[in-house]
């Protein structure tokens, strides 16, 4: 691969708060001596890709290459790079490079660096924009690179560099992967179906806890959980009062916390990856009467993220997908505004992105 | 002491939700083998004793005798009680006795065993209801009794017994002791300003939040915080973001949380102890973004109250007092519902509590 191919790209972009996407050509950065560049075989596509594609927090720049659950086979290293080869599957999730001296860094937590850099839509080093996954190669800092285990699919295992990571980092910060705890998940989605799968595989009792009973074959046959909870029937829910260690609420929209602490044993913890975009009611009594605590948790470390990759490996787990062609993205894009994907959209690139004429 | 005199006990005891304080005979058990019998010397008025004897919370069962922040000596103790002899000096906080066997005991987290016993005001195991120290005597099992240090003077180490341990708990456990670390304080009331003292003692920096500069001079040339925060003015609240490691908030009344867990650095910890009774708004977003917690605590452990009474002896900690005779609780009551107290009432039960005629 020449050098002027290398600096060439060519993905998908959106251009305004349509959020519809077209094609785009763009460069890349060379090769450094630390990079890894890689050909993009498959990219997930997560709920954050659609808010920043149509602007809803307000900072996105335009255009906007989205993506950053990002698996494919290494084409090129840089001289200084001491861990990939040519050949090799790798990932990129939501996180290309951070500072590598604050706190946050060198807890091997760069996911909360204040000066992490995002795979998509955020301002490089050199003040070039990121482009995410939904494009033909990518170049990375080796550091920020994630080997995928040879035993799993690349396509499934995609979402786990983002939806996988979110939830195994607090199950494993917060000590809620001991054999025997119980933990609730809240939400049978991209980020719920995969929590389930996790606290599975760490020997925990996983409940499933939702509004109605419409999940519940799913969740128990097909996902391999314990128990389904539905919140809004009193009974059960006073039958698994004060019965969980943990409970991992990856719902977005604004819900009652009252219920969901109820379910906590004493030093119970829950844990929000869903970031609702309104303040939601925090009754403190609860709280007190059990050192029960409240936590948010966004994405993961670096380590965390290759590990959770490892013990993906180990136990064969990956995201329930549906795979699409690239031209069927801004599709995908609309039926994910209304829930309607069991549980992540995956983005064919290798096989189904062209360059536009 | 002869064994009617032992039985019989007096106090005061408010008879509905008037709150109103008079004098009221009633009985303790015979010191049982394993139970310490003690001289009530002194008692402080918590809060919570003025929500209690006006059922605030709607589960008092009058006549209530209030009191747990209790401190004596002992006149007699049962033939199996190894630890604590006739003339020590003792106290017991707001815990009398817990199962012994849960996850909480076990852990040595009595306080949050769900048949813990509170000291006033409560069901023990015959039945009986519980009586506080605004007593003569105190009969208490010997694992639920705190030796009080030798160089502390017994009237303004009676709060420690709930304030101190209150906030000196969260501390410990959460790991915000270490020196070095940045600790704010929300509230200066009889918990927040112990917290600055106990926070201090643990060579930590402390910020005491506010929000008017009222309390300034009080805090940092009394009490010894390092800094103080004005909540209002937006400059320094900007220049203090994310410098602190934990918040201990104090505070009872509905109070917006955003500023505060700005405050907050990656991994920040907000302890909640003041219990709201309306829910709080909880955004989650900055929650999310810096791996931050809010957790609620109450009260500590056996184990827990004897180490904080350990260090406030080490390092000469008291609660600052107003100390007031039994005739003048009901006014203290009044001036207490007006937060007109600098920074507890401590009554003198040993020299001024009379016996009803």
């Amino acid at each position: 691969m020449g050098k002027v191919l290398e600096k060439e790209a060519f993905g998908l972009a959106t251009k305004d708060e349509s959020g519809v996407l077209s094609p785009f050509r763009f460069s890349r950065r060379e090769t450094g001596e630390k990079d890894v560049r890689f050909k993009v075989l498959f990219c997930g596509i997560c709920h954050t890709d659609l808010s920043m594609a149509k602007n809803i927090w307000g900072f996105t720049t335009y255009p906007l290459v989205p993506g950053h659950e990002i698996v494919g086979v290494v084409t090129e290293v840089g001289a200084k790079v001491t861990k990939f080869n040519a050949g090799d599957k790798v990932g990129v999730g939501y996180m290309s490079s951070s500072c590598r001296s604050c706190d946050s860094c060198s807890d091997g937590q760069e996911n909360y660096c204040p000066k992490m850099i995002l795979t998509s839509g955020a301002k490089y080093y050199d003040d070039t924009m990121t482009h995410g996954g939904y494009s033909d190669h990518m170049v990375c800092e080796e550091d920020y690179i994630i080997r995928i285990p040879e035993n799993l699919p690349l396509d499934a295992a995609a979402p786990l560099l983002c939806a996988g990571v979110t939830v195994y980092s607090p199950i494993k910060y917060h000590g809620l992967d001991k054999p025997g705890m119980h933990i609730g998940v809240v939400g049978l989605g991209g980020l719920g179906h995969v929590a389930v799968k996790f606290a599975k595989a760490m020997g925990t009792k996983v409940t499933v806890i939702s509004t109605s009973e419409s999940k519940k074959d799913e969740a128990i046959n097909h996902l391999g959980a314990d128990a389904f909870l539905v919140s809004r029937d009193p009974e059960q829910m006073k039958d698994a009062m004060e019965t969980m260690d943990g409970i991992i609420d990856t719902v977005s929209a604004t819900h009652p916390l009252l219920p969901l602490l109820g379910l906590l044993r004493y030093k119970g913890i829950l844990v929000m990856v869903g970031a609702p975009e309104k303040p939601l009611e925090l009754p403190v009594m609860p709280l007190i009467f059990g050192r029960k605590m409240v936590v948010g948790s966004m994405i993961g470390g670096i380590k965390e993220t290759q590990d959770m990759m490892d013990l993906a490996g180990k136990h064969s787990i990956t995201a329930d997908i549906e795979l699409i062609s690239a031209d069927y993205v801004s599709t995908a894009m609309e039926r994910l505004e209304k829930a309607d994907v069991r549980y992540r959209f995956v983005i064919d690139v290798g096989n189904t992105l062209k360059p536009a004429p």
